[in-house]
């Protein structure tokens, strides 16, 4: 195996697929990172069983052949390389010589027999997504899946058709965000970790106009460009929560979302020993919004902004949900409508462009 | 006691004194920041027992007073605050209240009669050095310092005159950084904890001129525009640590700083299980030097760079306390000494100029 290739496009690489190599201690072989040689393209792939990252790069290969060799040095040794061609022969079938300019190294790898097989999932007609609205959708709702292994399901990322529309959603039983990503025509209802989609986020760079879905029972697969992810699916029922988003509610009123974001955020320092509780109280007459938080024994703060406003009253939140609602929406104002201090709070970007978001927070008991 | 400040102003101070506040648990009063309020001025200041700081900043008193607040709470606060005038109320002796436009907080206090009172030192004749220098000098020796309590002089930077000049220095045992900040025409032998100086670091921001130490058997003090840091001094004798920097070496070589930076760190990555061990190897035929390391089991690698050369040979050392070295040099190209396998190795700067730091490094056994 011999091939050469410019540092740039193997360290680029390198940064995708070696964080998914190393975690496992009982099989050693997944903290390190396949290369294939052939024909004109290298392909790079790692794996830690439930998530596997495969891509192809151009290099002049003059031997084929394939290696799989310690992911972590090779990635911080050619990372520190200079931006030139690197030549790479693996010699004795798993002994691989790196060199570029005044730099040479030796990487004792294992050949490719234990290497785990990357699985191939190819669907005859994959859902096909604009990458750039993919990208932002998943941002806007992976924030409100859950890191609880307890119920499986609540870990995904439910991408699901409902009266032929796609949408996206997650939900941690404490909130809720959904996306919609536009009309469908066929059945759609897939479970993906939020672990995986971390990674898709990683490989969405904005050098591609559309990312692919491939998926069977069991898997999906993530094609954008010359990369390929693959994960396994989350098995069971996601909750019906599209009953649980409130249609109407009593009061509700537009703010700015930095001004908001601001008075939430600074009301959250006195909360931290109350699990982020802060209370809104609105008000009508004012036309003013204030939240107010206590830290027991140590002190209080009000902070207050004006927004517009029907009805009004109190409810109680945890400060992080809120907060990170606001802070994957982008529209200058948001609108939040609630009804009373137990039903839920619909959080939605207040400008008709992004209104196929909406995010809920359930209250806390005050 | 009441008074309105800047936003601005009031977040700088915090963000100097309350890193001092808060490491002590078993008092907990060590963890609230001073606030006196006296004729058109407020203090500020922390204290941990070893070190004190204290800054005056202008603001409006309305009412004279003081107080103690919780540090953390105070400062995360005013730092979300906006820009704008901020205004101070401290009620019942202890309850501080704080308002800026849609902001309020009220804080509780402590009475300030639990709070240690903060060492006041006045040398006559105090040492007044150029900050930008002694800034520079302190990052150039402090890295050479000890974090071992066992042998406390080492923990320290020693400040001492010798053969009429003043020096400042460190030395972990393993390796040394001596600074000459200039003539001195009296007896000076200072050893200031390493901890100290790094706060002093960090309160010299360029907006003065010069640096005042003014000191006494036991303590020290930095004075800075309108802060001062109060620090106690290191009690013992510094080691007789001139004696041990080589007058002649049998090698030396002349080679860029950041190529052999470079070169240095592309080894240390292969040198990791080898508690960072790497070898150089001079040749004065080539006129090259070259850097090898080995991961047993996993890999070796060489690294080479060309150099102005005389003599030759080899020499083991710790890539880090080499990179530690070059990171805080400034001048393009360092001229490096060594004699054999077991002499100290020498590291200075190439140019005439910053020709008044000597950085040693001791050879590992190899």
């Amino acid at each position: 195996m011999k091939f050469q290739v410019l540092q740039e496009k193997l360290n680029k690489a390198l940064g995708l697929v070696a964080r998914v190599a190393g975690g496992s201690t009982s099989l050693p072989i997944l903290s390190n990172v396949l290369f294939v040689a052939e024909k004109n393209r290298l392909k790079i792939a790692a794996t830690n069983l439930e998530i596997a990252i495969t891509l192809f790069i151009g290099g002049k290969i003059s031997e084929e052949g394939s290696v799989t060799v310690p992911a972590r040095l090779l990635q911080d040794f050619i990372a520190t390389l200079p931006n030139d061609a690197i030549d790479i022969e693996v010699r004795d079938d798993t002994k691989m010589n790196i060199s570029s300019g005044q730099y040479t190294a030796n990487i004792a790898g294992v050949a490719v027999d234990d290497f785990p097989s990357i699985p191939v999932i190819r669907s005859d007609e994959p859902l096909i997504l604009g990458a750039k609205e993919f990208k932002k959708a998943l941002q806007q709702t992976i924030v409100a899946s859950s890191n609880d292994e307890v119920r499986p399901v609540l870990t995904g990322v439910y991408l699901h058709v409902d009266e032929s529309s796609l949408y996206i959603a997650a939900t941690d039983s404490y909130r809720l965000a959904e996306k919609r990503l536009g009309p469908a025509d066929k059945e759609v209802s897939l479970i993906i970790p939020a672990t995986a989609l971390q990674e898709v986020l990683r490989v969405i760079d904005d050098s591609e106009e559309s990312i692919e879905i491939h998926y069977d029972d069991s898997q999906a697969m993530f094609r954008y460009g010359e990369t390929e992810l693959v994960t396994r699916l989350i098995d069971g029922q996601f909750p019906a929560y599209r009953q649980l988003i409130p249609t109407e509610s009593s009061s509700s009123f537009v703010i700015s979302r930095s001004e908001f974001a601001n008075i939430t955020k600074v009301a959250s320092l006195f909360a931290r020993e109350s699990a982020g509780s802060i209370t809104l109280s609105v008000s009508e007459e004012d036309q003013t919004v204030s939240i107010h938080s206590v830290a027991s024994q140590i002190g209080e703060n009000t902070s207050r902004s004006t927004a517009k406003i029907e009805g009004g009253g109190e409810v109680t939140l945890n400060s992080r949900y809120l907060l990170d609602a606001l802070n994957v929406m982008h529209s200058d104002a948001v609108a939040f409508r609630f009804s009373g201090k137990l039903s839920p709070c619909v959080i939605t970007p207040a400008d008709q462009e992004s209104s196929d978001y909406t995010h809920i927070v359930m209250p806390l008991k005050s």
